[in-house]
């Protein structure tokens, strides 16, 4: 359950005037990213990037030369490790536990490998057969390397620093689920939608409940929030969205009310899902880089906060252009109910120096503190 | 220079009243084709598929079996061959003639590969010394291979059908040739746009130029179309789509308003871009399926031609969505300055039966003839 330390923003809003007395004061970032997503005042916006534990980082590079991608997901240790730099070398405020979407796959029944071409399941689901096959997992026993990661990231960044949880929305996991590969096209996917749409929907939902209890498990190792990235949406007309992903959605979202956590849903190709976006329960959007920021909070008012959206090849420029996105973005927002993030993931050619001018310019870009931020009522 | 035939059209729109008269006439699929083109009256639309000679067709696999992609690329009897399939199999309008977008970068000095894994350029551009390597080149003798096979289709198919050239837009082509091969992303040249963008722009120019020579040579061979394809569109934003983009685009579009054929317009991301793509002076824009072809011609008017923009994977699906798919897409525009066609390339998977249900149902549906059609003027 978030904690609410209602002193220490009473002081911010009632006392202080100044921004210098507030930065001076203990800054609490996991209060700061729960207030974010509960769209309650802040006095800065919070900051990361979606793959931020990754290959642009040098640090990360060393790790993964000594070993595979699967190792460092499943060694708690590495994967906390990685899941850490970010916070120590760019700045982050929040730290997401490096693993991989397609673990929950896996733990289902599809035997993973992940060489550099891109990430393999051997086993991959073609009818109902294969949808029947795959199996219920125990969270806490199967894919406990996950929650142990996220113990030790705990542990080594206290009590100050909150921690992202993840898994990929049902669609998503299903389009890989049933291509194997990455060939680039989802068309064997796209396909039993329009040929199977019985079987797509069985499939989503033993993904939808397997995913409740692997994010259950997540929060219960730690994480302070939880997120839901659906790469695939892009890929689906609003119609077919709302016919498939979003009652799949909904079920993960409204199950984890009880776990006390923000839940964040991440989809690309944003700008024609808002709507039924806003319709999962989510308590945070994570809108890609063609959505305006400004749109969507017209669009959606208050009743949910948002995360995003710059342009993640903008980081590959000039820290000028960098800093005035990130203030842009901000900005558009009144940087209230906002956490500041990319679109879409970090490119693995952005130079380190880039991904901490993001950084810093969005913490340090002004937020109107009179405006309206609103509650869950508003 | 398209001929319009007047006698034979004047019977359709005077003397005719029934659709069953006009079917029964000798039907002249060129000027069908060059009328919607130029937003002219049309009694139905055209139907054509992106991708329309490609490995859903049994006969294309089967001479695929035998020749590489490249070898039936440069053999004109193959490139011809396969370029009629769709023509004969699944009753398209016009004949595309069967060819890569990479030829002109092999033309320019990067050499070729089309392996399974997909194609790569092996000597990318990385720096303005790799930019001034580039060669121009003479398409009646390096290419020329191009030319031949577009003036074998016209034998073969005769001065009715109408044949469609193309090449790639400049952005797009630069895309490859400065990634060398597709990664699924497009970071190196999004990151020279960043960084070098005077570099980008000098790569852009020598596209154009190139393109320009490129294209007047199918034209001069035959063509009575050209498309210009922009695929990687979608991730600049409208703004370096301004800056870059649309000036290299407009200077191939008005380079060949001379030739007297219609310029057809693909992007990707053309929701974003369609103020944009209509400022290129295309004659016809055609549209991914995230675009509402009733929105494009609302905020577009009848001063360009749409093409599109049926979703790809619904050809997957059952033929009786397909049907409606194809009549609601022709609903939404009259049915006058348009060209039915889908939102991106046919996928492999697709069923032939789906292809053939989707052009026959094209071809039937209704149009609104009392409807302002408009003319370049309008």
């Amino acid at each position: 359950m978030p904690v609410h330390d209602a002193t220490f923003w009473a002081i911010c809003y009632h006392e202080s005037g100044t921004r210098k007395r507030m930065s001076a004061m203990r800054e609490n970032r996991r209060e700061l990213l729960l207030r974010a997503c509960h769209s309650e005042p802040v006095e800065r916006v919070p900051v990361w990037m979606m793959r931020q534990a990754g290959r642009y980082l040098p640090d990360y590079q060393a790790v993964r030369a000594r070993h595979t991608f699967l190792e460092i997901c499943k060694t708690p240790a590495l994967a906390a490790e990685v899941s850490l730099q970010p916070l120590r070398i760019v700045g982050v405020d929040a730290v997401i536990v490096f693993s991989d979407i397609l673990i929950v796959a896996e733990a289902m029944g599809l035997p993973l490998d992940v060489p550099d071409a891109g990430p393999v399941l051997s086993n991959p689901v073609r009818d109902l057969a294969g949808v029947r096959r795959l199996r219920e997992f125990d969270p806490a026993r199967e894919t406990k390397f996950v929650g142990n990661a996220i113990r030790e990231i705990r542990r080594e960044a206290g009590p100050d620093i909150p921690v992202i949880g993840f898994a990929a929305a049902p669609w998503t996991l299903a389009c890989y689920m049933i291509e194997g590969r990455t060939r680039g096209d989802i068309s064997r996917a796209l396909g039993l939608l329009r040929t199977e749409p019985a079987l797509l929907r069985e499939l989503l939902d033993r993904i939808a409940r397997a995913t409740v209890d692997y994010l259950r498990s997540q929060v219960e190792a730690g994480a302070d929030v939880v997120q839901l990235f659906d790469t695939w949406a892009s890929e689906l007309s609003p119609a077919e969205y709302d016919a498939f992903e979003l009652p799949a959605t909904q079920a993960i979202v409204e199950a984890l009310a009880s776990s006390g956590v923000p839940r964040i849903l991440f989809a690309r190709g944003s700008a024609k899902h808002l709507a039924s976006m806003a319709k999962s329960g989510a308590d945070v959007l994570s809108i890609d880089w063609n959505t305006d920021l400004a749109e969507a909070r017209k669009t959606l008012g208050h009743r949910v906060a948002l995360q995003g959206n710059v342009n993640p090849s903008l980081l590959l420029g000039d820290p000028a252009a960098i800093r005035s996105a990130a203030r842009d973005a901000v900005q558009k927002t009144n940087g209230q109910g906002h956490i500041l993030n990319l679109g879409h993931g970090i490119l693995p050619d952005t130079p380190v120096e880039n991904a901490k001018a993001f950084v810093e310019a969005g913490k340090s870009a002004p937020v109107a503190m009179h405006a309206q931020a609103g509650g869950p009522e508003s």
